[in-house]
C-alpha cells in the first residue's frame, strides 16, 4: 500500500522521479466553477525552482507547468485537475557514482531495503523535485482559500541558530514582499542579512545547515478539523514531517508549552463580533483540533542538507565500506526553497479541511 | 468527511462520550492467527485508568474491556475485532455548569462552532476518555509488533522545566519496571521523585503543568514507511499530535538538528550483520521516510490541562462575558497516564507500517 | 486490507459473528443536527429479524439495538453513532458438526482457505446475520434520506418463476403497507399468495429458492454520483453485490436494455418544472452516473439458499469426501426478509452521495 | 469527494477531457520488481483504439502512451507509474452544436447540474475516451496478474438478441486469436459474422443496439476477496458499472440462478489436487465474496450508444425544446471496444485483491 495520494476531499497523488522525464500531479476533489489564473500555479513554482540565487543548487529548470485536464475555459469543471512538469536538466552522469553507493543520511539504503531497486539518480523519487507537483497542486489550492478569505504565509524563522524576531500580525502582502525582496526568505532584512552571510560562508566550506520555516494562516473560520484523528494540527504535524529533511514540528505555545503552567496557557476568551475570541493564543488557533477563528501558527524544524562536499565514510550496496564526497548541485541550506512548499503543504490541508467542513452539518 | 478511523491497512476506528453509555473500537485489518491474550489488553488499559494514583483525576473506572467479536478460540480470525469499556461513573451533574460556557483552552467553543451541538458533559466526544479505545487496538498492535519482534517504550522524559536524561538502548522490560515503580512513569527514580514533587505542589495549587514523553522502537526492520506522503515518521508525528493535549512531535535530532551543521548531522555508515547500521542516529532511525533498521526515537511535547481549579473569565454560548471555575475530577499533569497512550499510537502506526510494506515488493 | 467499511462520507464499519456475543456497526460522518428516533431503528430491525414467519428461520432473536454514541438529547452531534445488537440464540452446537465439513455453496472452505482460521458456529462473519448491523446504519440514512425529500422502496418482484407486475410510481406509504400486509414482501396481493405458496411447498420439501428485489428511489435531485468510478449506480451494484447470496444487479433498462436500439432506448427530454424530465425512463434515473432528477429503479438477482434439508456430497477440511445434511435453522427463501436488507444499503449509498455531492461546486 | 481513483491497494487515479491535451493514469501501488514491457501496454490500448474497422468510430487517434515515471531499467520501482495519452484529432467544431444542447441519454444536463459548468466538446470527462487510461492501467495489472499465474479473457457474447455460445474452459491463447480475427471481438466465428452484418446493417441505418460481454478468469487462487463489503464479485460489479453504458452485471448462475432451487444450483464439492474443486460452478469461483479457486465468470450488459444519426426532440440549457441529429464520430455498437476495458477493469480488481489478500494472514 503506498503512499502517494494525500488528502481526502480535496485530494492530490503525485509522480515523478528526480531525474525521469517528469513529474506531476493530479488533484481529485477541486470543486467546479472557481476561475484558475495558470499564471498564478507558474509564480508559485518560481519559488521554488532551483538556481534562483546563489545559495540555492545550480541546476537548472525552468520547472515550466503544463495543465493537462480539469481546466475549461479558466474555470475548474470538477473533474481532475492534472499537472506536469517535464524535467529537462538531467545530468544523470553525474550521479553514476550513486549507483551502488549509500550516501549518508540519504534514502540510498532504505529504498534498496524497501523495494530491493532504486532509481539512482539524483535521488530518485526521494529528491526534493518530487516537490515541485506538491507546490503547482498547493497553488490551486491557495487559489481556493483566498476566494473563502483565508490567507497564509511562511518566512525562513531560523537558520542554524540565528533566529528571526516573531511573526506578528499585520498585511500579508507588505510581509511577502519583504520576504521576497532578500535570498533567504525571511520577513526581517537585518536578520535575512546574517542568516545569507552564514548560508553562503557554510557553502564555501563545502557544508550544510538546518533551519526553521515558521507559518501564519488568518482568516480561517471557526469549525475545520476533523475529530479525533484528523485534527487539524494532526494533518498539518502530518503534511510538514512528509516533506523532506523536516525532523520536528510544533504548533502554538509548541515545545516551550510544555514547560508552562495551566494558568499562564490558558487562553482567556473575550466576546468578539463573529464569536469568541481569545486574549493570548498558546493554542495557536486550535482547540480540540478544531479552529477557533483565531490565527493558526505553526514552526517546522529541517535537518542539514545531507550531502555536502566533503569526504565521508560510507558503505556500498555490497555491504563493504567507501568513501563517498558529494557531486552534483545541491542547496547549501534548505529553508529558502523551502518556504514555498511549507506553504503549499499547509494549503493542501486547510482547502482539504474547508470542504470536509461543509458535512458537519445537516442543515 | 469525519476523522474517526486512523491507519489503512491495520485500520482503527474509535467511538464513544465521556458520559455516554460507553467508548470502543473497531480494528479492520488484524490479520488471521494472532493468539490474543485478552488480560494483556486490560492491563494495558489499567496503565491509563484514572484514579491511579494522587496525581491522577480521582474518577473511578474500572475500564474493563469486552471483546465482541474477532477472536475465536483465543486466536484472531481476520474479521473486525470490537472492544467496548462502559462508562460506570458518569457523574454528569459535575458538568451542568458547563453546558452553556465556554471553558478557556478547551473544545467546547470549537465544538459549538463545528457542529451547532455538543455532549457538553465531561468534554463530551473532546475528552480524553476517548484514548481507552486507542489503548485497547494499541494492546492488539503490540501484540503483533511482538510477534515480529518490534518492542517500543516511552516514559515520561520532562515534567514543566524537569528533564529526566536521555532514553538510552537496553533492556526494556527493565527499564519498564523501573518505569511502573514511580507514580510519574519516568525511568529515572530520582528525576521521578523531583517530577512527583512538583507535580503534587502544582495539583496543590489548583494549577496544572505540561510535560513531554519519548519513546523508542527497537527491533523495527529496515523498510517500513510509504514515501512520498505516509513516511513513517509522518504517520507517528499525525498519531501523537492527534493525542489530547499535544503541542509538539520531532524525531530523530528534531529541533536540536536545526542548529546542526551537515557534516555533524550525517549518520556514517558502517557494515552490520543484517544490512548497515549507522554510528550516530540523528536520522532516528528512519531516512526518507524509511526505517533503517536503527532504534527509531522521537519525543511528543504535551500543555498544561486546561482545566485548573482557579476562577477564570470566559464567554457563554451567548456571547456574553462570564466567570468559570474547575469543577469535576482532573489530572494536574496529564503525561504520566499518557504514556501508554503513546506507545498504543506509535503501535498502531507500526502496525499499519508493517502489513503495508508486504505490498512493497511482487516477489 | 480487510473490507469491512463502506461509504465514504456517510461511512460504517460492521463487526460481529453469527454466534459471538454481538454484531454491530459503528457510522462516522452522520452530520450533527438530525432528530434520531431509536424506535424507527428497532422497527426496521424488526423487518429483518428471524422467526416473523413460517417462511423465515425459526432462530429467536429479539434484535434489541443499544445505541452507545452519537446522538445526544435525541440528536445526532456529529461524533461517531455506534449501535450494538446482542446474540441471544445462540444454539452453537447446532453447528458443531460443521466445524470440519465444507458445505456445498457456502463460505466454509473460502474463509479457510483465505484466512486459515473460521469461526464456524452458524457461518460466523459469513453469516447473514452480519447484515442486522446494515439495517441498524441504514435506518439512520433513511432518516437522513428523508429529510432531503428521498424516498426509496423495494420488495420483492420475483421467487423462482413467478415475477411480479413491474413497480409503478405511486405513493410509496400505502404501497409499503400492501408489502407489510403478507409475509413475502410483494406489493401485488395476488402474486404474493402465489409466491408464499410456493416458497411453503418447497420449504416442505426441504428445498430452497431464489428470488428478485425491485427497487425504486424517488424524490432524489439531480447530481448525486461521482464519476468516472464511484458512478452512482456503481455504487449501488456494489452495495447489491455485497449482500448476502446476491447474484446479479441491473438498472433501468438493465439487461433487456441491451438488446434494444438506441433510437428505442434513448430517454427523451422535455421541460419540467424543476430542469428536464425524460418521457421514458430507460436511464433508471442515472445518466453518466449522475442522477437526473427521474426515479432511480434498480433490481437485484438472489440465488437460492445454500442450505438445504437434503443430504449433499461433500468434502471435509481434510480433503476427503463426506456428507452433510442440512441442519439449523434457516429460510427457504432470503428474499421476504432482505427486502429492507436492499433499502439498508441503497440509503447507504444516497445518504453517501448526498452528502459528497456538497463539494461539487464552490459557490 | 470526487470519485475518479479506483482500488485500495493497487490504486489508479485517472483525469483527462475527450478535447483536452491529454488523457491518462497515475498507478500507486505496484509493487516493485515487475518486468514491464511497454509494447505490451501499447498493444492493449490498439485493442481500445478509435477507427480500428469500420464498426467503430472514425476518429483518428494513435493512442500512443507515454510512461513517465516509475519504471526504471525495465522494472517497476515501487513508486507511482504515471502514463499519459495525448488527445490528437480534437475535432472540436463537431461539438459546438452540444454547448447548450442536452442530448437524449448522455451525461450533458446531469453534469450541467451537477457542475454548473462543463467541457461540452465531444462529452469532456463523461466521454468513453476516458477509458483509455483504464486500458493501460489495465496492461499493467495483467503483467503482474500473469505473473501470479492469473489469465483473463472476454469477448462480446450479445449483439442486440444474437447470443453466442457460451464460453468454455481451454487455451486461453487460442480463444484470443479466435477473437480477434473478427471485427465483433466473439470467439465463435459463425457468430460472430451474424453480428457484424447485423452491427453494420443497423450503423447504415444510423442507428445502434446494445450487447453483452462474458469474461472468464483462471488460475485465480482461492482466497482473494475481502468480506463482508469488498466482496470480489461486489469490486468486480462496481468496476463494471463504472464503464461507460454498462447497465447490467452478474456473475456465475447470475439472473438466471434466482429462478433455481438450492438442490439443482449448489456446487458439490469433490477432492481435488489443490484443495476442494466443485463439480458445477453456479458460485462462478466465488463463495461468501472469496475465490474458491474454480474460474470466475461474469457477464456484463450494455445499453445500446446514445449517440444515433437521426432527429431526436430534446430540451436546450434555457429549458426550452429543440431537436438535435447525432454529428462526430460514433460507434453504433460499443461492445467491440469495450472487450478490453472490461478485462482491464476486471485485472485491476483482481490484482488489487491479489495484494489485499497478502494481508489476511500473520504467519
Amino acid at each position: 500500500m503506498a503512499g502517494n495520494t494525500f488528502g481526502k476531499a480535496f485530494k492530490i497523488t503525485t509522480y515523478g522521479e528526480s531525474h525521469g522525464p517528469a513529474t506531476g500531479v493530479i488533484i481529485d476533489g477541486c470543486p467546479a466553477g472557481i476561475d484558475i489564473d495558470p499564471q498564478f500555479v507558474q509564480d508559485e513554482l518560481d519559488k521554488r525552482r532551483p538556481g534562483q540565487s546563489k545559495i540555492t543548487t545550480q541546476r537548472k529548470e525552468s520547472d515550466t507547468v503544463q495543465i493537462l485536464s480539469g481546466i475549461f475555459e479558466g474555470k475548474s469543471t470538477g473533474t481532475p485537475i492534472s499537472m506536469l512538469i517535464p524535467n529537462e536538466d538531467q545530468r544523470s552522469k553525474d550521479y553514476a557514482h550513486n549507483r551502488d553507493v549509500y550516501r549518508p543520511s540519504h534514502a540510498d539504503y532504505t529504498y534498496d531495503a524497501k523495494y530491493g531497486i532504486r532509481d539512482y539518480r539524483g535521488g530518485g523519487r526521494a529528491s526534493a523535485r518530487e516537490t515541485a507537483a506538491r507546490v503547482a497542486a498547493g497553488a490551486i489550492a491557495k487559489i481556493l482559500l483566498q476566494q473563502a478569505g483565508i490567507r497564509l504565509m511562511a518566512h525562513v524563522s531560523a537558520v542554524g541558530t540565528i533566529q528571526a524576531p516573531p511573526l506578528m500580525r499585520g498585511d500579508f502582502d507588505h510581509f511577502i514582499r519583504l520576504r521576497e525582496a532578500n535570498i533567504v526568505r525571511c520577513i526581517d532584512p537585518e536578520t535575512a542579512a546574517r542568516m545569507e552571510h552564514d548560508i553562503d560562508s557554510i557553502r564555501k566550506e563545502g557544508d550544510t545547515i538546518g533551519g526553521k520555516i515558521s507559518c501564519i494562516i488568518s482568516g480561517c473560520p471557526a469549525g475545520l478539523g476533523e475529530p479525533v484523528f484528523d485534527k487539524l494540527h494532526a494533518d498539518l504535524a502530518k503534511a510538514m514531517l512528509s516533506i523532506n529533511a523536516v525532523h520536528g514540528f510544533e504548533y502554538g505555545s509548541g515545545f516551550a508549552g510544555s514547560e508552562m503552567r495551566g494558568s499562564q496557557h490558558n487562553d482567556i476568551f473575550v466576546p468578539g463580533e463573529n464569536g469568541p475570541t481569545t486574549i493570548s493564543n498558546h493554542s495557536g488557533g486550535i482547540q480540540g483540533g478544531i479552529s477557533n477563528g483565531m490565527d493558526i501558527t505553526f514552526t517546522v524544524a529541517f535537518k542539514p542538507v545531507a550531502t555536502i562536499m566533503q569526504e565521508q565514510q560510507t558503505v556500498n550496496a555490497a555491504g563493504e565500506k567507501t568513501e563517498i564526497k558529494g557531486k552534483g548541485r545541491h542547496d547549501p541550506c534548505v529553508v529558502p526553497r523551502a518556504v514555498v512548499i511549507v506553504e503549499a503543504m499547509a494549503a493542501l490541508v486547510l482547502a482539504d479541511h474547508l470542504l470536509r467542513n461543509r458535512l458537519a452539518r445537516f442543515a
